[in-house]
């Protein structure tokens, strides 16, 4: 069995139609998960990407793997998903974005070239490359925001589109009659970009897989990663006009939110990205272009699940869809994502099991509490591995997709945020060692602990589903807090750098007892099988 | 400066003159205190060699670098003492002991190869060897402890010695008529060590450290690192008989701590080595042979104080006096160590620094509460180093040793100890990951959490200050465990692992503002300078 771990790029969980979304019709996605099992409460490891996806890659939580925000280097060494599937035989490739920043400092130190193929591994977050296109190529006047070479624009170049950047000049821009409509100006959102649909970045990157299938023998497992429906917020014809502001749902804000704000929730609310999402102008602009960019993924899935029933891939291979984060899209007068609100922290998460035993649950949606860093696990299980738990924190999803009981669900879910590069640690006037923010979250409860001496924020999610009531000060949940703070303290405990030793080696040693000839707390040699102590008889030898 | 960071090996923190022991004089000890400062709450990061050892050699906690006990290996990349100091120029060597064990695993994975100057390093814990010798040359039907070649074992051959192993049967073994008497029953722990004195490893190691300085151009750190006086417990003359039962501290210990013991505490008295202890002729037999060992310590101390003075190098020398951890020598019904009485987990500190600086504190004692780690940060510190805080969790003590304010003391000490491999993990049928004990701790109280779901242990440290009471399950003490288990919860959520990026790059990225062409939350152009939008300006371009 080969696996397509697809990843888009800041998909809104509920931005489906198999997610309920009133307006937006994907059935492309819907029959993926009317193939398998739709999740419906799976919570990103950080909502960013650079973070997000260092924990996707490894299986390891935000705080365990270090890289916490976007561009802090996974540091050298650190296992990933592509160690443990070659480990089992399974290749492990990648086709579009990490979003990932090596640790060129401590590669160095190892003497570690990067074009080796250990130091190649080691640069792309233990993948082999077929493609790398981190797909944000702005450039400004303190040069470019991604030195790394571009494929999607070497494409374009190949395909006669003018200039050194036609991402920037045609795929991320439209036209404003003579001049160019860049991506970047929310309000050139509704203009089609100025690229034939077909060369657009989706597409291409679809074309990309699809050629990677057709050159790759398996098994493998293959990181399908799609920059998209990640902003500029540009889509090229027919998507761009596809949805209007009366196909918008409603905001889901209140203006009690803005009352007694908690300090770390007002600082990202009054920043630039903020303000801007709160306008109504902005949010029509925005999301039917939003909405436009994931109808073009969806039919780019329906196009990459007609390859796999023309080629009968379609019987053997797994199929997970995912995304490494929300949008706000103005909802809690926020844009963007960093906080923890259902829009931003919560993921779409569907997978497909070819297999006969998860036959059980073809078309079902679970209901568990699922981590980013579980799908992680579930492709190492489903590869044939095991999983090795002394890494890899997260758990195998393979019990549900099986219809089976899960040995060891979740109570609670994570999710971290590092916004030590963030303009609010300033404002708050916050240590960047203690700008970091920790989301505990029950089915009933959600607690964000800030540390630096600032106050929790907690949601009651049963009787205020939208998250509008910051309940974190409120001295009548107390108890609750308490609880909350007992989930945390719990995980801040976990064993999640014992990383050189696993369980099994451990009681092998515990148990084997095996005498190398250091025995502790003996008196003499009667306390001992003589076979133990043998080694320490005989006649004395004389002294030089 | 050079700097002499000397380590003992399972040395109590009270088994020097200096520090209150009724009958033991270490005078050469105690002139170091007189020259220098002692301090009297040192903790252990373990109380067990290997992890307390990698926590001194990477100044990070033992849950931060995950090498948790002993022979579990220290993962490759992890930065140390080593590595700090030679970014600064400065050397680092090793003589004698590290119990380190590479992660073999870890640089096949990397391609390092062990003979290479970094794969060398990366074996040796970030040290350049002048000799590694972890002073345990067991070998019992299944092998041999230590596999690797013995620099002491070499030494004694090249005298005379007879045999594959003099180490055992001359250092380590004493004469009972005819036949040998092995230093590992403790019944000969009053025998003579079949050895004339100055081959014995003490002296041995002594001299090495002095051919060692003889040979070596500064700046260096060397650390000087002594297998003794741990066990097997046995002295050559005439150290084996200059201490009698009469010369014997009384016992720390008290029938009631046995009665409804915590269960870990139980496990561990139930043991071996802790039956062993209990008993009155055992350490009869033990304590003054450990005493002798401490002497010839002593001694030994005096020959390199000596060196120092004849070649002027006192004047330019820092020297550091520690111990990995304690021994229990039969306090609190126990041997060895493990756990964190007194007698287990606080350390000898001795710190000497020749520059002026430090003249107000000379032959001061410094009693604010000290963690390993910190003697890690020192060295950097005192090296004229910058102390990497991203990565090194240590706080340099220069302050203390200059009689100047610390800017950021310790309000608790933290140490660790895990137990999977020991038999108590099966005992209590704790899970390998759960087998894992926290000691936090305060001038006034000492609490120990245990994952798994079992109790905690408390002790009132003023009024008990024998810890004889253990109030972990006593009802009236729930507000003082809240408040050790509140500074748990900060520590256990403290950034350990973004260590590839430093709060001054992170700071410097916040702030630099560097405009790379990403613009978010941007309506339209006027929003922002012309400099910022200027490369999404111009003319459209023409499709192909």
């Amino acid at each position: 069995m080969n696996i397509l771990y697809i990843m888009f790029d800041q998909l809104r969980f509920d931005y489906l139609s198999c997610a309920g979304h009133p307006t937006l019709n994907t059935p492309h996605m819907d029959r993926i998960a009317a193939q398998g099992v739709r999740f419906t409460n799976a919570y990103t490891q950080s909502p960013v990407c650079g973070a997000a996806r260092m924990s996707a890659y490894t299986g390891r939580y935000v705080s365990s793997h270090g890289a916490q925000w976007n561009g802090y280097p996974l540091r050298v060494g650190e296992l990933t998903l592509g160690d443990h599937l070659r480990a089992n035989g399974v290749a492990c490739w990648l086709v579009g974005k990490t979003h990932m920043k090596a640790d060129a400092e401590g590669m160095a130190r190892l003497g570690l070239s990067p074009d080796s193929v250990i130091g190649a591994r080691q640069s792309e977050c233990g993948f082999d490359a077929w493609c790398r296109d981190d797909g944000l190529w702005a450039v400004g006047p303190a040069g470019p925001y991604d030195t790394k070479r571009s494929p999607y624009n070497e494409y374009l170049k190949s395909k006669g589109y003018s200039g050194d950047n036609p991402w920037a000049d045609f795929a991320n821009a439209g036209c404003d009659g003579d001049d160019i409509a860049s991506g970047w100006f929310m309000k050139n959102a509704d203009k089609p970009a100025n690229i034939d649909e077909p060369d657009s970045e989706t597409p291409w990157l679809t074309s990309e897989a699809i050629k990677f299938m057709d050159a790759t023998k398996g098994p493998w497992c293959a990181h399908i990663s799609y920059i998209k429906p990640h902003w500029p917020y540009i889509v090229p014809a027919p998507y761009h006009d596809m949805y209007s502001k009366d196909d918008i749902p409603p905001v889901t804000r209140d203006a009690a939110e803005l009352t007694d704000p908690h300090p770390v929730y007002e600082a990202f609310t009054a920043g630039r990205v903020g303000q801007a999402f709160a306008r109504d102008d902005v949010r029509e602009k925005v999301i039917p272009a939003y909405m436009g960019l994931i109808k073009q993924c969806d039919d780019q899935m329906g196009r990459l699940l007609r390859y796999l029933q023309e080629t009968g891939r379609d019987k053997d291979t797994m199929i997970i869809i995912t995304s490494d984060h929300g949008d706000y899209l103005g909802d809690h007068w926020m844009g963007e994502k960093d906080l923890f609100h259902a829009p931003s922290v919560k993921v779409p998460l569907i997978i497909f099991d070819p297999r006969t035993q998860a036959d059980a649950t073809r078309g079902t949606t679970c209901d568990e509490l699922i981590e980013t860093i579980d799908v992680t696990a579930t492709i190492i299980d489903a590869a044939g591995g095991e999983v090795p738990d002394h890494i890899v924190e997260g758990r195998s999803l393979l019990p549900y997709l099986n219809g089976k009981p899960h040995p060891n669900p979740r109570n609670y879910v994570i999710s971290e945020y590092d916004y030590s590069c963030h303009g609010a640690c300033a404002k708050l006037n916050v240590a960047n060692k203690d700008a970091r923010l920790f989301m505990v979250a029950t089915h009933d409860w959600k607690l964000v602990h800030c540390e630096g001496g600032l106050p929790p924020m907690l949601f009651d999610l049963k009787n205020d589903p939208n998250e509008f009531k910051d309940l974190g000060r409120c001295p009548d949940h107390a108890a609750v807090r308490a609880e909350m703070y007992g989930m945390l303290q719990d995980w801040s405990l976990r064993m999640s750098q014992r990383v050189t030793i696993s369980d099994a080696t451990i009681k092998q040693r515990r148990e084997s007892g095996a005498d190398t000839g250091v025995v502790l707390g003996v008196f003499d040699e009667k306390e001992l099988p003589k076979s133990m102590t043998q080694t320490y008889r005989g006649k004395v030898p004389t002294r030089p």
